[in-house]
């Protein structure tokens, strides 16, 4: 058996687990489209084709449902918006890589949608867990774009009175209104306005 | 009788059209709180402390109920928003004006939710005529600051080269992540950071 063989075998998940990303990832699909209150344990099994006690063996409740659908929404976007964003090097090139990931998810997402931003408008007025999580996944990347912000600062790509706050503020900004845009309005040129507010913003600072 | 009180009288709505105008503004505080979607005959019978059958018969459908509550959101819209904004001299001040009274209208709908930004969420995916009033509802405002901003550039009080739609596409987004943020994250201080990426914004253009 060969090295690559072995690794495979040990990281291999038990049926279990397998189980349990297999219904996550129904989940997720369905909450894209039809948002995250929309989710119970009756769509799951039926898209799932498995019976509604083999989905409440994995998940005790609804809410546990949506939690680890949160969970799963935020690992992606780490894994497909944060961590390519890495290899870019520290400063300018890691800010305009995380934006310009950013920008190819709401592409992506402007069939389907988001469940950041969906999620937002279903939960704003509620508190409990999924809310909670939803928020926090918020916060833990919009802190990542910010700590880009201040590199770029630290790297003097970027004036040292740039407000890594406001510059956040602003770039989350243009993200809603391209999704709100090509997705709500389906106005065809919301990517170009929206890479040409992010150069707009980042020549105020740039030295 | 005095003028004012002819002029009164001859204004008056009738007894339909005002029960007509007491449902709309129930239907609009709670598709507010819960959505367009939420709405329904029933929920409205109940608030408003009538029989389904009178909702009904002003009513003929949910549907046309919800198409209502967008034009009543609309119409207010435009009340608070825009036409105290043409009281302020054409060009910058009136733009300022515009965005100014946009900003206070989403502070006041921190607690309440806003209908054009979670009926986008809502009705995103979907065909039919109540997406067509939200979406028809939010173009003509959006064309109303286009001008306002072409007006700006007649006026030279911002460059010849500013592009309208640009920067009303930038300025919708400031107000889409200040609702985000004050709504959602419970972040404080959202309104200084709108405002100063208005300023931010307009610094690029005003000659």
């Amino acid at each position: 058996m060969s090295t690559i063989q072995t690794a495979t075998k040990e990281f291999r998940p038990d049926k279990g687990t397998q189980t349990k990303a297999i219904i996550t990832d129904a989940a997720l699909r369905l909450a894209s489209q039809i948002g995250l209150e929309g989710l119970s344990i009756g769509a799951i099994a039926e898209v799932t084709q498995m019976s509604k006690s083999g989905v409440f063996a994995h998940f005790g409740s609804r809410e546990e449902l949506q939690i680890s659908v949160v969970r799963e929404y935020f690992s992606r976007f780490e894994r497909d918006i944060f961590f390519p964003a890495l290899d870019a090097s520290r400063g300018l090139p890691r800010l305009r890589a995380m934006f310009v990931n950013w920008m190819a998810q709401v592409a992506q997402e402007i069939q389907s949608g988001c469940i950041f931003i969906s999620g937002a408008v279903e939960f704003d007025d509620r508190t409990g867990p999924v809310r909670d999580a939803l928020e926090q996944s918020m916060k833990t990347w919009l802190a990542a774009v910010r700590r880009a912000i201040a590199l770029a600062v630290e790297e003097k790509h970027l004036r040292a009175d740039t407000d890594p706050k406001q510059v956040m503020f602003e770039m989350h900004g243009l993200i809603l209104v391209l999704h709100y845009e090509a997705r709500f309005m389906k106005s065809g040129r919301s990517m170009e306005r929206a890479s040409t507010g992010f150069e707009n913003l980042l020549k105020q600072y740039i030295i």
